[in-house]
């Protein structure tokens, strides 16, 4: 992997666990549903809701709104009706979730030799608040915001390279995701993929290695620091 | 200061000491020139090479460009003729530069109660890196260049705060500039002043606290710190 010089992380699954966060919440704010299927069903709506975005069926919308649309719907089809506030809080619930245990340590080690950035579709302050919260060493914030699409558009990566000042080929595009990387691929950019097999919960199998295609695979942001420190 | 919720810091002479860091630059390969004086003359470019672009006589042009055509008609002056291998390492000059001793503990102070941002004239890419080799724990990197304009243009400040999903109101812009504070005020912003007597090294004065309009001022982040603790 010569020629890397910044490395972006995708960041729900990837480096935090939006499964275990998002259910906690739900299980406290919704109490009559189940909530790991709950959340699972709302996650299914995610990439769905941006492709109406990516593919120019409606204008650019935050992941908040598109998260408050996709919420709504879920609560109307379990014929639940919960308050404004409670409506609020769910969806900021993906603003603080917990990190893989491997992550602070693989990513400090990882900010030793390359430039770090998460790389998300969550929005820039969503992104900021979370990574802080989660005390996750990046050197900046990137978001899919920022050119206001959303991943897999390679207008997402190769603005990410702009901002860095450097080509497509010299970013480490990291995400536990087959379709993330696939899109960094076509924008140029190097890929690795990092497995997370409790990333849906236990009922929903997550992207495993044999099925991925990617330059580099690890089981963990430790393992993928050592990978690259063998040169 | 009740509701401030972010706290923007602008980066050259604020938190950073750009005069001691690019004369020696200056005096390292340009060693036939008085140092101080041709990094004072240099810097005397900034601001207007900027009101071109903030007054639309000029496209966007990232400040490294900007620095590069104010650097060659200033060698032109001065009869230099530096190779082109010379002249890119003086623009790279601004891109690492020393903290002020203050800087990296009056950050950390403030990073635990408030979202803390690097707002700067300075490139996406040279604020990244900058920020990291001088270690200042920003939670995220904010830039003139989001905006494609530069400071004291409104549209640069409004930039930051809808990046972070804050009103104007509830940023605290810190400066040791009184035009940069002017700027953010007029954009609804508010302002602290850090005062840096040395900033323009010893042959001009820097900016003062009884000449600057700012809704809290200070020696120091130490200090600042301490004042917003206050409440």
């Amino acid at each position: 992997m010569d020629g890397i010089r910044v490395i972006t992380c995708d960041i729900f699954g990837t480096t935090v666990d939006w499964y275990t966060g998002v259910a906690e919440q739900v299980a406290k704010l919704l109490p009559d549903v189940d909530a790991g299927s709950f959340t699972s069903q709302w996650r299914e709506k995610y990439l769905p809701s941006m492709a109406n975005v990516r593919e120019g069926r409606r204008d650019w919308a935050y992941l908040d709104a598109l998260h408050r649309e996709s919420l709504d719907e879920l609560l109307a089809r379990h014929g639940l009706d919960p308050d404004e506030d409670t409506r609020g809080r769910l969806v900021r619930a993906w603003h603080r979730l917990p990190a893989w245990p491997d992550s602070v340590p693989g990513l400090a080690q990882l900010s030793g030799r390359y430039t770090t950035a998460a790389l998300s579709n969550g929005g820039f302050a969503l992104l900021t608040n979370l990574v802080k919260a989660a005390h996750l060493p990046f050197d900046c914030i990137l978001s899919a915001e920022l050119a206001r699409n959303y991943k897999p558009d390679a207008s997402v990566y190769r603005t990410a390279a702009r901002l860095l000042d450097v080509e497509p080929g010299e970013v480490l595009m990291v995400a536990a995701h087959g379709w993330d990387l696939d899109g960094a691929r076509a924008a140029g950019l190097r890929t690795a993929f990092v497995e997370r097999p409790e990333e849906k919960g236990p009922d929903h199998p997550a992207d495993r290695a044999e099925d991925v295609t990617a330059d580099l695979s690890a089981g963990s942001f430790t393992e993928l620091a050592e990978l690259l420190s063998r040169g």
